[in-house]
């Protein structure tokens, strides 16, 4: 928890996990491209993305307890689906104060307790990227077995019936798989 | 409140504002220049901080609502003096949950409240630089005129007695005056 760990997702030709689809859930795609690698700021591509994993901005001690207590890491064998949705809000979310998002997010929408569910199958990692100025306000990294896909599908099918998505402008939905063979 | 507002401080020979003193309140301090420019991130200087103006992180509907109706804007023709105090948190505040943060910031330190009581008099603006890996988490600029000084130095002394601020590890304190003739 020292500096913000800055992450860049470069779809390309060379990277550890191929991409399988390329689907906008809302506003504007991305380009396709074979590969995806995570973290080479100086590798070329197709397009790139910015992230940093940050302080925590909505869950509490007692949620964040609960979640720690219950989730895996990034990076496990088995794990070899993963998917990044990177997201944009509205100019009438970032307006609001943290107590109406926060309301949204959680008491109307339970995003928190949704994705507490899917643990430890699905594995998360939120990274911030409004304030870098980037096309999208998250970039979310999923990873899970083959065999948890429907269940990854079902939390998706939950979070984006949410009052919490109205406020959703651009969504991309990138699905990939772990390259086995050398790059 | 589209995309953030992202401002470069740049500390060098020209800018509207003539620089009366750096001081250090925590930590290592910033080089002198004899002026300062915002917004610009082409100038060259002797030091550069930049921020983005972002959504509120702390600020309940209520009390943002309040607030609205008494502060003022910057660049108020009477306004002559002002202060950039930019300001880094350690990781142990960064590594706490949302409601964690909240409870010691205004429950125990009452932050907003002691800056409500300065409104009007004392305009600020608050630029989040933590997430673009810069040196500081937080670079605030307050505006005032020269007969509030010492109720600006006030509402300093009073939050940095704050359990909030013993979680701050690095604070530079600039105090500026508005260069009536041209550069």
């Amino acid at each position: 928890m020292a500096a913000p760990l800055a992450v860049d997702f470069v779809a390309g030709e060379t990277g550890p996990w191929r991409i399988e689809s390329i689907r906008a859930i809302a506003g504007e795609t991305l380009a396709f491209a074979p590969r995806l690698r995570a973290g080479d700021p100086a590798a070329a591509g197709v397009w790139r993305l910015r992230g940093v994993v940050s302080n925590l901005r909505y869950t509490t001690k007692a949620e964040a307890t609960d979640l720690a207590a219950r989730q895996e890491g990034l990076g496990r064998p088995s794990a070899t689906r993963a998917a990044l949705i990177p997201i944009r809000k509205s100019p009438e979310w970032w307006a609001l104060a943290q107590d109406e998002r926060r309301a949204i997010l959680e008491t109307q929408s339970r995003h928190i307790a949704i994705g507490r569910e899917y643990l430890p199958a699905i594995a998360r990692r939120l990274h911030h990227a409004r304030d870098l100025g980037e096309p999208f306000d998250f970039l979310t990294w999923f990873e899970f077995e083959p065999a948890d896909e429907p269940a990854f599908e079902a939390m998706l099918a939950r979070l984006r019936a949410t009052p919490e998505w109205r406020f959703v402008t651009r969504e991309v939905d990138i699905r990939l798989e772990r390259a086995v063979l050398a790059d």
